[in-house]
Parts: structure tokens; C-alpha cells; sequence
């Protein structure tokens, strides 16, 4: 098959892989009719995080599936799936209290990459979640968001506490910033403040229900959302970029008692101990469990509810692959397609 | 009267000082039949805090209301009264949401000492509980404890979300260590693990409720954790420390998904983003706002359903205050009550 692989930063090819195969009885083989590229790989993209070179590329993934291993009993060919890019057993205590990518037995399905044509996902079971029946084209882009910066954005907002009656702010104008504004919206949040500078990111906020724009940031932008909540910051602030500034940032729009979600992957981050302390904020983040999501999303996406799928700006062949990255890179897309 | 009067760190003094008078109309006037040093005096004691010297020590205080200004509604001389060392007007936004500590028009009572025979109390309405009737002498123990460390000890269990079913553990032999032993008792925790090396600590730990001792410290005492809990973590993690290896203890202690609740000032700590992000714990704390719980614990502090007066195991005359000092500094005494 062909698959992409980053050989160093800025450097990304599409070449010929080996197809994948069962390798655990446990696993599944899923053919991709699209991928995508997440802003997540623009750290090792960008040479801040340091890979083990060459590194097949891409985390997220639907398809259908196309073989399973012996042990897969609730999987079946055929079906079209969506998993996360953390395979969890779902059964291990960590899973049913809904932390799937911190299970016991968890595997990033990434480590073989998922931009290309067919992917190992291990522990099938407990990791994928079928729709009711395949899908129609135009759905595939929403439960391809759904993979990753879907449930990324929607565990932002949960871990935010986001609800009715509440004003919520989200800092990060990527793929999952904006998907945590449609989550904010569905979670019934009454004012939802986007902090973004790019036109059509801001447009696309305003699609997903942001009642305001902010294009302010770092203490600028912090000052703005004191003003527009009577100066004690929003109830609920997702934090969707992970620098220094921006969790600062999130931090300090956040009234006391509130609470701040962060969802971008924190890169030389460090937390002031007494800040934090004197904020009174409530603090919950990381890696997104997205399993514990997906039969919800699903279910919305199917039934046409939400369409995550608008998050994708621009639509390239398999062979683009770095034309991708560096549309990404420059901030020319907000977030790529890929068809094999 | 008399009060206390730090002036330099290791140097306490009891001095002559003016009696407070009523300066707002919402004040009251309120005399102290008990007094008592905190664990948290100790950080300017040890010169770690650097005070605007000579300072006048002590913000713990429950006693009889002397006098009240124009504007007070609600509380009466004669009444025997618990506040925080936060004064609050318990009406803001920030109040009713229960973080009376963060309240837009706080005082700190501190700023004047209430290591003394006689406090002014601001915002006295929003700041003062009644108990039922003035208490008999064996209980005021108990509501000078409810005015900071039981206060701070029930915050942090509660912000570490302890509850039935849930195995907590407790970073901190302190009083507030202590007490939040007794509040994740009360709370109805499975397993509550106390972290101590100190005999009588651990004896009143167990007293309060604890199921275990741990005596590790940092990774060794994070290691013991895992072994007590399948190597998942607690459930609940109480930090009452405030240093770095203490609030990382408390962290790697905490299962993903896990509640850490952090009472102990933090000092010089910087938290790294991506060990926190990668821990998928919760993180809430700060200056407790003992105001929201203070009806709750009089209740059952005046219902002898708890005790919390037994932290002090040291009772010196107010004459003695340096001694206190000195016996908490050398951790011969877990708290010392001072009676004017």
C-alpha cells in the first residue's frame, strides 16, 4: 500500500508500505477511504518534537474493516468503523471510568501511521465503534473528525464543565478549538467566546454556534473576556493549543471556581505553583479519551445533528501528502483531507 | 491588649497593641477566649515567606461578639461566632458559587492578628456563623479548628472529590492533614491512606479514620500508593504540604482520571505541563473558602459528631506564644492552642 512517512521536519513522502496484517488475534485491518492530517503532527513537523526517524504518519482513521483476528467477537467485516488513536481493552478499570487513553493494556495506533491506505487498529473490540450501517460519502469527513478532533474538543468542553447557563471561552482556532465550540453549543453553553484572528476560522466559529470573537491574545486577550463577563472570567475555558501563553491564557480568563479543559498536547510548559493556586480554577486535561465519545457522536453525526466534517478546508489526493502539511504548516487549511 | 508580633522570621513577641475598634460599619468586634498558631505562620517564621515586619501574627479565630457596627443585620453581641481568615460578603457571584475565599470584596482578617485578645472581624454578616448558643468550654477547641485547618482539611477532601467507594490518600501530617483524614472519613471514603512517619500523627490519623500508614516519602511513598491501589492510583489525593516533591507526590499518587484536592500554600513549585498532561488527573485547590462549609461543620462539631479540637496537643498561655512557635517549628506539637 502507499502510506505517509516523515523522514525528518518538513519532510514528509508517500511511498510504498507493507499492507498490514494481523499481528494480535485481537486485532482488526481497516481500509481508509479518507485521512487526515492533525495539527498534532505539526510538532514533529515543525521540529519540536523529536521523532525517531523515518516516522510513518497520521493517528486518525475511519474505514471499513476488512479482516479481523480470531479473538474479535462485536467487529465484523464489512462494518464501517471509527476508532481513537489510542486502542484501549475498555473493559480495565481505568476504561469503564471512561479514561480509555489511560487503559491498562492501551496502544497508540499512530506508531504504524494512518495516512495511507489501510490500518492495523490492535485491541478492535474495545476500540472501534461501528455505524449502523456504511455510511454515504458526504458523512465520511464527520466521523473522520470524530477519530480525533471531535472527541478532542468535545472531552475539552466536558473537562471544562461546560453546560447551560454557562459562558464559555476556547482558546485555539485549530480543528479541535473549533470543534470545541460545537461541542460548547450542543453541551448547551449560553455565550461562547472564540479567541481566533483568521477570517475564516472566525467564520466557521460563528457556523458552530460562538456567540463572540475575540482575536485578542495573551494578556490582551485575557482582559477581553474579564470585560465581557463582568470582570471575573468565564466558567469554562478550553484550552486547545498548548504553549506557555496559551494555557496562561486559559488559566487567567477563567473566573474562580471555574474550570479549564486543555486538550492541546502542553510543549515546555510549566505551571506556577502559587498562581495556580490563588486562581481557584479546576484544572482536568490531556489526551483525549475519545472512546468514551464515540457512540455519542456517532450517533449525532449520523443522524446529521452536527457536522464536524466542515472543519475540512481542503481536499487532496493521497499523493499531496506534503502539500498538506504544508498548507497546515502555513495556516493556508485548517485543518486536510487526504483520499487514497 | 495583648497581641502577637512577628518581627523577623524565628522571632515572636507578645506586645501591648491597641484594641480593635469598629473603622467600617459592617465590623464586628469579636473577643477571643482561644487562639491558636498555624502551620502555614510557620512559612514566614522559617524566613520562606518574607513579611513586611514587624507583622502581627495569626488569622484563625471563634469567639464572642463584643461589639457590632451599623450596618451589621445578622450577627448579635453575645453571640460565640467561627469566621475565615478570608472575609467575604457572601452575597457575589463568586460567593454563591461557594468561593467565599475569592469573594470581590475580600479582607484578609490576617492583617491585623488574631493571635490576640480581641479581633475586628470586616464584612460581618457574610463572614461570621453563629454557633447555637455560646459553647461550653470543651468544645471551642473545636470551632477555632473549623476557622482554618478543618476548614481547609474538608476543602481539600472535597476538592479531590472523596466520597463512598473511593480510596483516598493524604499528603500531609499536619493539623490540616490531619482533619482532611477526618473529612474524607466523614465523607464516606473506603480507603483513606495517611502519609506519616510521626508516631502521634499517625495515631491521631488512625483516630480520624485513616485504614493505613504510609511512612514513604516522594517516589517511595508514590510507589507504596500503587501497591496499596493494583497499581492504579488512588482515586482521591489530598496534597496539605505545598512544596514541590509534595505536590508531585500528590499527582503520581493520583490514578488518570483521579481527583487531586491541594490545600498546602504552594511554594517555588512549577508544575511540568507534560507529565501533568499525559496524568489525566483533576487539579482543584487554593485558599479554601472555609465559609461555604463552616454551618455544616458547627452542626456537627456542636453535635459531638466530630472532634476536631484534638489537633491541638500543646496548650501554652498566650504569654507563651514564642514557645508555640518554637514547638511547631521542631514538630513537637501538631498544633498549638493559646489561651489568652
Amino acid at each position: 500500500m502507499r502510506g505517509a512517512v516523515m523522514y525528518a521536519p518538513g519532510d514528509v513522502r508517500l511511498e510504498a508500505r507493507d499492507d498490514p496484517r494481523i499481528l494480535e488475534p485481537t486485532d482488526a485491518i481497516v481500509r481508509l477511504p479518507a485521512t487526515c492530517i492533525c495539527g498534532s503532527d505539526l510538532w514533529p513537523y515543525r521540529g519540536v518534537d523529536d521523532y525517531g526517524w523515518p516516522a510513518p504518519m497520521g493517528h486518525e482513521y475511519a474505514g471499513i474493516v476488512e479482516e479481523v483476528g480470531d479473538e474479535v467477537r462485536t467487529i465484523r467485516p464489512g462494518e464501517f468503523v471509527v476508532g481513537s488513536f489510542f486502542a484501549s481493552d475498555n473493559t480495565c478499570e481505568l476504561c469503564r471510568a471512561g479514561y480509555q487513553s489511560s487503559c491498562v493494556n492501551r496502544e497508540a495506533v499512530g506508531a504504524e501511521g494512518t495516512q495511507a491506505e489501510y490500518a492495523r487498529i490492535p485491541l478492535a473490540d474495545g476500540t472501534l465503534v461501528a455505524t449502523p450501517e456504511p455510511p454515504p460519502d458526504e458523512l465520511i469527513p464527520g466521523f473522520l473528525a470524530a477519530s480525533d478532533v471531535l472527541g478532542t474538543g468535545w472531552f475539552g468542553a466536558v473537562a471544562a464543565e461546560v453546560g447551560p447557563s454557562k459562558t464559555v471561552a476556547v482558546v485555539g482556532d485549530g480543528a479541535v478549538g473549533l470543534l470545541a465550540v460545537l461541542a460548547a453549543r450542543h453541551l448547551g453553553a449560553e455565550r461562547i467566546i472564540a479567541m481566533s484572528r483568521h477570517a475564516p476560522r472566525q467564520k466557521l466559529a460563528l457556523e458552530f454556534g460562538a456567540t463572540d470573537i475575540v482575536e485578542e491574545r495573551g494578556e490582551d486577550g485575557v482582559a477581553r473576556v474579564n470585560d465581557l463577563t463582568d470582570g471575573l472570567g468565564a466558567h469554562s475555558v478550553i484550552e486547545a493549543v498548548g504553549t506557555q501563553e496559551s494555557i496562561m491564557q486559559a488559566i487567567r480568563s477563567t473566573r474562580p471556581g471555574g474550570h479549564v479543559g486543555y486538550v492541546g498536547v502542553l510543549h515546555d510548559v510549566e505551571l506556577p505553583g502559587e498562581e495556580l493556586f490563588y486562581s481557584h480554577v479546576h484544572l482536568h486535561g490531556g489526551p483525549a479519551p475519545v472512546r468514551r465519545f464515540l457512540p455519542e457522536l456517532i450517533n449525532l453525526i449520523w443522524s446529521r445533528r452536527i457536522d464536524p466534517g466542515k472543519v475540512f478546508d481542503l481536499e487532496l489526493p493521497l499523493e499531496e501528502v506534503a502539500e498538506g502539511y504544508r498548507a497546515m504548516d502555513e495556516r493556508r487549511a485548517i485543518k486536510v483531507l487526504l483520499r487514497p
